[in-house]
């Protein structure tokens, strides 16, 4: 199970490395086996190129490996997305996270299967492995089960993933029962459990970032028979999360862990949670038995 | 009438910004008021930051006045739009046309608004202008006639126009009836005799790429008789492009015109149009008295 990474930033919406390290290694310690950084979760694309260059090589300067980090490379423009993913894979990340060009749409098969091929071919690089992130409710343009067969049998061993975050339950098992061997994550832990039965990878979800130890137990304990009543107890936090937008919502959450309210700013176009939408969310969470006052282990 | 101005690339897909300097001397010889350099037609959302800096000083060094450029500034990411606004200011452009944050979906007024109100607060500079560009069939997030009003209303002077590329002349119209004196430019020739017959600012059309002069014999004669004979005349050429994606279509006309094969290229995830569409265009142009062997003038 992967963290999508919250990315903390100053009053002046400057980017906090430090408190981002100490968010990631907290995650690791928790019992995150990697961590997908710069994704949706994490604003990542309200960051420019440098300042996730610059966050990546703060994490590994702070001792994190880069064989647990899985950074989002994706952007609109091919020569971003090429000089993310080779930073990515020359700093010995194990995988890259790959959005498709988002901005023009009615693209088609052909579109998205070059986009993503020109990447590797550019990048040109042994060691890159791509994990295709599959978003279509942020993204709108996404991959179509035709364009991961090519792509798959273009780049075997190159492109071995993919993170489906369309929040439909029929595309994740049909990827898994497609595609034997694609490590297929869904986007949430609502679907944890049936996806693991199915042979999934395990999942990468925002709310890892405030729940990461219960899912940690869940992928421990997936073949037992206490499966089932944990995968209930993540779902229920997860329902409770998402009646409010994803990032502002988790934010809320880990200002209210650290009793840290810096945590709470986002960049626009992401707004903060207005206090009557944090009480309630707090609130909510309060009713599941989900403890607000676990002391603060991370800035 | 401004022309978002096509971006040529080499074979290599590098931008090729001698032939890009000489398409955009050829516009304003055909008669463009200005260049929207870097919307979506100049696939402006396929290059890098660095790339568009470069493109717009090479216009700059090659003798365009910076009078007559409207940059598009607008990226998804905060430090990105404030960067290339910045440069365009200190470049004398008179005007930047302003994407809003277009990755993240339902971010509602409030974040629209903290957007855009959050460049013009950085770039703090009394000499930009901001146009507003409204273009849901690609950004999926727009502007709402609140949040225009809201801009409006905090920064006059600064805030001071509209491309509408949605499509929808009731839009248009609702802006020009709303906001006397706003500056709206519809997204397409359709509806420029309409808009300028409305106090609209005149149009920033693709297909104005290569159909420039005939545009500005409607810019110059929408008071005569002569209006709305010519409005058809523009408005079927138009028709019979749009049939085909914008972008591969006008450069592929461009590559007839110019007998330069080299325009055909486009950088993923768009493609060039196959062999059987780029001939339906052709003749379907040619049907309509479209000249295909005009002395090519530019590169």
């Amino acid at each position: 199970m992967l963290v999508p990474a919250l990315t903390p930033f100053q009053a002046d919406l400057a980017v906090d490395g430090e408190r981002f390290a100490a968010h990631c290694r907290w995650l690791l310690a928790e019992g995150a086996d990697g961590l997908a950084v710069f994704g949706t979760t994490s604003e990542a694309n309200s960051l420019d190129s440098g300042e996730r260059r610059q966050l990546l090589e703060r994490l590994i300067d702070g001792g994190i490996s880069p064989g647990v980090l899985m950074p989002g490379t994706g952007c609109c423009a091919l020569p971003d997305t090429v000089a993310l993913t080779r930073h990515a894979v020359e700093q010995g990340c194990f995988g890259v996270l790959m959005l498709p060009p988002f901005y023009y749409k009615g693209v088609g098969d052909d579109g998205v299967y070059a986009s993503i091929a020109e990447v590797i071919e550019r990048v040109g690089d042994r060691r890159l492995r791509v994990y295709l992130y599959h978003i279509p409710p942020m993204a709108s343009v996404g991959f179509s089960f035709e364009v991961i067969g090519r792509l798959l049998k273009a780049y075997p061993g190159i492109v071995v993933g993919l993170k489906d975050s369309s929040g439909d339950w029929n595309n994740t098992r049909g990827l898994l029962e497609m595609f034997p061997g694609f490590e297929v994550f869904p986007g949430s832990e609502t679907y944890l459990l049936d996806a693991l039965r199915l042979g999934g990878a395990g999942c990468i979800s925002a709310t890892a970032n405030v729940n990461v130890a219960a899912m940690h137990r869940l992928m421990q304990a997936w073949r037992t028979p206490a499966a089932d009543r944990l995968q209930q107890e993540v779902a229920a936090v997860r329902a409770a999360i998402q009646k409010f937008p994803m990032v502002p919502a988790n934010k809320a959450i880990l200002a209210e862990l650290r009793q840290s309210p810096g945590w709470n700013v986002v960049r626009p176009p992401l707004r903060p949670l207005a206090d009557e939408a944090r009480n309630a969310l707090l609130a909510s969470l309060a009713s599941l038995g989900f403890a607000l006052d676990r002391p603060a282990a991370a800035a």
